[in-house]
């Protein structure tokens, strides 16, 4: 773990460049806004905890209402689980037999569901859950469009009664997230995207009943297009995760109706470290920030943010602005990470700042308890 | 730190994945080869350590002729020296003045030397080395194409002067890296972005001795360009960094003549968790290796990687290779990371492999000491 880039109480200024920081402000306004969109739709609402990978900021959405949270990887349960979250799905498969020796293990410890998409998958998980006398929630993973994990939906069936044939596996219900419809620019499109994947969701679970299986949940959607799902009369959970830090690939999606105004609660502070006559260089490049999903934003400067590599980013006026809007040598900006879940996997800490990002000051310093679980 | 995804004695199939596994003899001969080149053009070599982040590979580097290391940052210049890495050269500018602090109170335990390109940032180093009683190795870091940090070359001189105006500091001589000629494809095209470089650093070290100051050596050059740099009579030290790995990107260049023959070196190992009829998942995505310089290869199959997101890859037959070249469910593949500084940074460990990919074993597992050292 390295050292932590400010203490509770300092100022802005103190902390050390390129450092993550969270607006505690936003995030519990973004953590309730959710929230309450659930309450109002009588949906289960269990976040996606590879977004955050802080079991401080999991365990503050179970406190407004979350039944628990969503984990992509096996680590990411156990690193959860050992800080106090005691409800996690994992929304994926887990294959290797050594791995699911550790997934029935950490049943026997915590409330833990899983996904599966195949019959190996099935019989392996079912001798592991034996071989260590605990039981499990598992969901058939359904392919509603993305085209990655999950069977088609005529196939969920047959999946669900192998599932129920073992003593130690329950069938929670069907996985059914569509990630690809998440960053279509257009509402309409994203709109037509889920159309699609309730269609795909709605085939799979006949599939299941038909095969005279209880299917008591379908979970899914993200924060790009969890408004549709909600209306669905389909899904009974969100999985949504990007809304506790609105990343700018997020904000550039063009809003859905009726979704709540979720705000940045996510920036890399970074400062400049060099300055020429019509660019100034700032000291946080992709090792700092995630650029998958795009180029970070610089928040309320009149600034663009050009690639400058694994530890530098470039700076110059945006069109229209002159170059006095160049930051001077020392000065700091803040950044809005294109993509918020693989920035966070790069920082150890969170700087959690209170007051906002201009007169406020550091309230905690977190770990990013999760960070680099990538098995 | 997480738990290692190995351990020293295990057969390949034992590695937990995705993990980052280095093939040892392959580094070895990279090391040595990239050694025998600066050997034999009578340069000193000081191998970048931003790409490794490991004081085991920098201490192998030494041992093999180089005079020491790189490093973009104080922080992984505070990691190295703690694991017994004793000559280091921050080829970077540093501002912030607590930083400058720890610049200061480092180069009191090893020999540290670092870049300038900024008259604020001469002044705040000569007063936190004179607080501290230290003295420091100082570089100027010219612009020779980049288009990043660096004065233009007839800034050089006044600069060079400002440093040797101050008790604490010497002039080392020219910071002249051009990370834009890296990868351009064509070797004749570097050859063109390095021949201006070299123009531009020979006009440096010009206004430097006009000014009166001894310039003792002028150092750069990356894996991509670094034959050009070695022919140019101006540049006496190297400053390669992925020619110990090399990475896709780099394997994608039209070699240089002359140039070594490097090999990779550096892999993510991952498997199959997911399989349709025509694809199959695996467990790594862009937070087990960095896409910022496109996808891996898939190394020994004919098999195509498509980007399925944060935690997954999606393989699926090469051109004109038929679908029984698909992996089952629980095999493993071996990535060749797109590219390798980025890549290392997600990862704790280096399963460190002896024997090859098919049948060797695990000799060690290394740390990643700098890992996530971005301040």
């Amino acid at each position: 773990m390295r050292r932590p880039p400010a203490r509770p109480g300092d100022a802005l200024g103190a902390i050390e460049t390129p450092a993550l920081v969270i607006d505690l402000d936003v995030l519990e306004r973004n953590i309730e806004r959710m929230a309450a969109f659930a309450r109002a739709h009588g949906l289960r609402l269990r976040p996606h905890a590879k977004t955050h990978k802080s079991a401080r900021i999991a365990l503050m959405q179970i406190a407004a209402g979350a039944v628990g949270v969503c984990v992509q990887k096996l680590s990411e349960a156990e690193a959860l689980a050992a800080h106090g979250v005691d409800d996690i799905y994992i929304s994926n498969e887990v294959i290797a037999e050594d791995r699911l020796a550790r997934v029935a293990a950490l049943a026997g410890r915590i409330r833990l569901s899983i996904a599966v998409d195949s019959v190996p998958g099935i019989d392996r998980l079912a001798r592991a859950v034996k071989d260590a006398g605990s039981t499990l929630d598992v969901f058939v993973e359904v392919d509603v469009g993305q085209g990655r994990c999950g069977v088609a939906p005529a196939r969920a069936g047959s999946l669900a009664r192998m599932v129920v044939s073992h003593d130690g596996l329950r069938l929670a219900g069907l996985q059914a997230y569509h990630g690809g419809a998440q960053h279509l620019r257009r509402s309409d499109e994203r709109e037509a995207a889920i159309r699609h994947a309730v269609t795909q969701a709605s085939a799979a679970r006949a599939s299941v009943t038909s095969a005279g299986v209880p299917c008591p949940l379908v979970t899914g959607a993200g924060s790009g297009s969890f408004v549709f799902e909600a209306a669905s009369g389909v899904y009974g959970e969100l999985q949504t995760g990007s809304y506790v830090f609105l990343d700018r690939d997020y904000a550039d999606n063009e809003p859905a109706p009726q979704a709540p105004a979720f705000e940045h609660a996510l920036f890399v502070l970074s400062q400049v470290m060099s300055r020429g006559a019509a660019h100034a260089v700032v000291d946080a490049g992709h090792k700092a920030h995630a650029i998958d999903s795009g180029l970070p934003r610089v928040w309320g400067r009149e600034l663009a943010f050009a690639n400058g590599g694994d530890e530098h980013g470039i700076l110059r006026p945006r069109a229209g602005a002159g170059a006095d809007s160049l930051p001077e040598l020392g000065e700091t900006v803040w950044l809005v990470p294109g993509h918020c879940d693989p920035t966070v996997n790069l920082h150890d800490h969170y700087v959690c700042v209170r007051g906002g990002l201009q007169k406020g000051r550091v309230e905690a310093v977190w770990p990013v308890d999760a960070r680099g679980c990538v098995g």
